[in-house]
């Protein structure tokens, strides 16, 4: 069905990343897979064209463009084209909006400007090893010792986690029992502080050209300016930016399910079984249209989210939904794609092999399928 | 997620249809289902009140609004409340749209008054005994006799089929071998007519309010003013009014669902098992939540559907799309939620169950889910 | 796949009952369907030919043959032959079990002769308006007075609670808070016992022949020489009685999953649709192959409990297995087996919409699929 | 439920196995995935204690023992174990059939000592691009020319295919157009004839120890005396041993879910997740209970079909239904089992993250889910 959120000055945007996806990243792709992390200039590249920064206030170097529609442009077409490396959706539907939100003027000042330009990358630091999505499990620590704060603990599953210049930590500021959730603040840890050191490379079954790794702290001392939003509200500050969160993985799971099916609808009417094509099976037709059919219909739900996220009224439970049931939808897009490729879907250099992997982690990571029935069952008292 | 395709005249629109279904519906419901048909009257009082007859030409007695908004708010206030005996949506989403554009002016003169008064009740009769939703299976036929047509044959599922005064009957009037599509004419029979029979009011497993009944023609002579359309495009006729026939189905479908879903988070949360309420399981959370996001993401997409036919831009993939999603997402919504009830959602008197029974046409008449997958497939070239 | 766990014996067995089941039953399964329930002669008939009261001792006069298989027989028989009306399982699988154990000679002298001869109709009366299977929620109270028990409360869903003559009626003997699982005896109510009441047939949306009521017990007298089994000891006495009762279900599960199978594999051989019998689409071959692989997975699996339970061996998590997922296949069997009759299998008349209807309450009954699912979990620690 | 179907003999077999493969095949499995294929003097160490050419007449060196429980224990310890790179099951399910069916004496005196020895590695070459599993649609021919075939065409997916010092290559040896099925014939390529190539090690998703290849045949001379059986049977020589090829696969599945699902059971009963172990949730409890239900019911459809091919009665029917079934299980089970470990199951070092890659392939290979359903379809006449 038509699209009918976007006007002319996105259908612009889109045609210039689509353009940039195509001439920096594609070519690039199986270059970062092997390595195992994106080249670092690719962020300041694609600054300079608009896919980064553009969400940040003009006077610290940004676009000022405040619509969730251009975030959502750059993840479909990264997403349309297996583009699965360069952590620009973490930078732009994620800290962006920390930063933006939280951050004070002189923490602006002294921040923005190379996030703006793509010369710093960052990354946030939530999960940790034993606790997964429960911040309530959270044990890394911060102790206020004068103007500093010592951090200690580790975390993992850090997207950009090699990469990153700084990292927005959560810890837990407040060590009280009944501290609940004012336990916790967020504090900026940058590279080269004494006593913060990154494990290694994580290997992942997918996203291979993503650094992803654990990130230790022995005695971390922080400055308290880079405590970012205000002490105990850690939790608070986390929560604000989850539907924007989740709707971002939701686009990538639309446009990434699109994709793979759009590849087999063209493979299915060249290949043959059996003397015909394999489009010409009804059974290849059922599976096509159910999924051709889901596909869309995720389409128009996220589509409205969209629209509601730009008008600010995008609900978390309306996001959970879009999140838990698109990327579920998208396991069953990949798995029934690859099937329809037979002994090709198995070969890591087709598509659809790719997106099979790549695709795994979406319904877990971000708040995983079970946590997100969690959020919607709640919101109806169940 | 709110809908936002109303405006203020449907809304009242909305509160004037309910207050007639509780008043003049519900009560009836039990009597109904224990006779197998409604009581012709009820026809009469929906139309003073504009539930029937609002689309017709305002010339001809009705209400002169081609708005399909009208048509779903009288659909899903019924299938909310789980009315399903009368027979409107027939009169409202298909026959009106037959007559509105094929009927000539002086068929109009003589058809619409009675039609828009709910004086006359309709039926249309294509489904044959052994041919199912298959148009070129048909071999009722309709032979030319001077200035009338001889018409042979005999129907089945025919909904209406035993209150109906008038029937718009589906037959082959040009037994050329090569005639193809081009082979079928629309004739209305009349209740009266010699030769017209109607066989008993078929027993089904649910929808029990709603009279179906086998028609039987043997000879029937229909003058040639009652030829509906064009001689030898009866198919084409039929076709134009599918999306539209779809999307009521769908209607009804979400709406539906949305009854028994809301009905069932109401029961978990006041019946208990093993000393708490059966809301308070996890696997009744996930369950809801489930059911919960995919009505919600049914409903999105079913509006966008309204809008694009208002507009006049449904295309009959899209209908498709609709109709078997929905039809199939409600079989799962009524058997996940009988099973919510325990041993009660076996009881007649539980909604569910009636719901569970009636839901069961849904994907099979209108065009069953097969064939709208071949519909969605064979547009993508597959 | 053969069937390898009957011998001759049983081989004729089966044939006198499929001609019994052919006779007696087929012809009078619509009269039954309209009454609400059997007539009460069946029952002699059925033992008068060995149906009923082969598992009784000789000397009570029946038939002395402890072997499940023959229990099995019969219920496959009916099943297949899709007989829902008489309560003959409920005889062989659960009362006749309830007595050889737990009565003592003198109860067995009372009880056993008519019971053995069909003469007397017993069931048992667990499930409590707002318990559902729920023992530990059960509020009916027995209060020790003298030589009788005096017992009050309301039992709901009893199938032949209509027809019974005698109700094994599971109560609270012991109202102290502490005495937990040790709280319930069971109890013989017999018909006429004064306060004895039924409720009305409850109106069920299938199983229509099989009288399903509520009994009301308003401080009914019960001598204590009908106490059946220990005192204190009545949910260990249920608990005994629980594999063979599930493994009860799971063979009319399998058993009218195979006969809705068979029946549509022929029906989509001999009617066509768009020219072509519907089996010759590869819509219809994929069903009829998933489902034919499951339902013969699914008997092969049975038949090993089968020949577990024969062997006394068989084990409550293998016997919940078997109940939940035998009767979850069941209901995918009858829903797309009716898919694939297209309208007529919305028609009461054909068998697939009879099954369709009867087995929605498999899932639930005897421990629903959350129940059994619990069982499994537990078992493994989880 | 307990496994009835072996002896003592094969329990120590089992033990011997279970050994050899803790000793020798695990240790090696990350050298294994990172080579690509696994080293040849493992097939050395395997025959020794007797893992390979156990099914190899005696007097050609082997162990005279056609059990397939011997077959199935070592495919089920290497698949418990999840050790996916040596490929002995082709040897022994498959090549060993070929050539004790197929062979000649002269050929089993050249062939099978060296074979039994695990001193040569086969393969055995069908698939080619662009024909999948469809035996019609090869084009690698052989033309007779005196004592020789001329040999050439190219083949892919071949397992075993770097290390393979002979491979069965099946070629049309009848270029006649009405040849049908008689067109084909096997003959055995060796290592070294001039004109054989192989192509690059393929990459694959999975089963990353395991060599897969592309071949090429450039008019590659083989003497009449590597014709393997009869001219113009290679297609039914083929079909024969189809049955236990199948049954190879629903083995290796079957054993692959339940070691996934017993891993997962530990560590949802070991991983906490908001303060209590992820087992304690009922949705992770429910999810188990199901696994744990369908991977019984496999387990013995498994057996039955093992007991059926010992005796020699298991058909084709059986063997595709078996296939399909357990590995389309296997993809359940290794999908949930790895949303259940969270953000770990993505981790390529992760058990389950390993089983989830190499599953994939298993509903594609040796006849696709899609050709099963064709086969158990047709067998009922639809």
């Amino acid at each position: 069905m038509e699209r009918e959120i976007f006007e002319d000055e996105h259908r612009q945007f889109r045609a210039a990343v689509r353009e940039f996806v195509q001439r920096e990243l594609v070519p690039n792709g199986e270059k970062w897979e092997k390595a195992g992390l994106v080249d670092r200039e690719v962020f300041v590249k694609a600054a300079e064209v608009g896919l980064l920064g553009f969400n940040v206030e003009e006077e610290f170097g940004g676009g000022g463009v405040d619509d969730f529609r251009f975030n959502a442009i750059i993840a479909e077409e990264m997403s349309y084209a297996r583009v699965s490396g360069p952590g620009f959706a973490l930078h732009n539907d994620i800290v962006a909006g920390y930063l933006r939100r939280l951050a004070s003027p002189e923490q602006k000042q002294r921040w923005l400007p190379p996030f703006a330009a793509g010369e710093e990358i960052w990354a946030i630091a939530m999960s940790e090893p034993g606790a997964g999505s429960d911040l309530k499990g959270i044990t890394t620590t911060a102790v206020r010792d004068g103007d500093e704060w010592v951090i200690s603990g580790a975390k993992t599953f850090i997207s950009n986690g090699i990469n990153a210049d700084r990292v927005i930590v959560v810890a837990k500021s407040d060590p009280s029992p009944d501290a609940g959730s004012k336990a916790f603040s967020l504090f900026v840890v940058e590279r080269g502080m004494k006593g913060f050191e990154r494990g290694r490379n994580l290997d992942k079954i997918g996203l291979k050209a993503q650094d992803t790794s654990e990130l230790f702290f022995d005695g971390v001392r922080v400055p308290h300016a880079n405590l970012l939003g205000t002490e105990g509200r850690g939790f608070y500050h986390l929560m604000e930016n989850l539907p924007e969160e989740r709707l971002s993985i939701a686009v990538s799971a639309v446009a990434g399910s699109r994709s793979v099916l759009d590849e087999t609808i063209e493979y299915v009417k060249t290949r043959t079984a059996f003397g015909k094509p394999i489009a010409s099976f009804q059974n290849t037709r059922f599976v096509i249209a159910e999924l051709e059919t889901e596909v869309d219909i995720a389409q128009v739900y996220l589509d409205r989210c969209l629209e509601r996220a730009v008008a600010g009224t995008l609900t978390d439970v309306e996001a959970a939904k879009a999140k838990w049931w698109t990327s579920e939808l998208q396991q069953k897009v990949v798995t029934k794609c690859l099937q329809l490729h037979g002994g090709y879907g198995f070969m890591a250099e087709y598509p659809v092999a790719k997106a099979f992997v790549d695709a795994r982690i979406q319904t877990i990571y971000g708040g995983s399928t079970e946590i997100m029935k969690e959020i919607v069952g709640r919101s109806l008292g169940v």
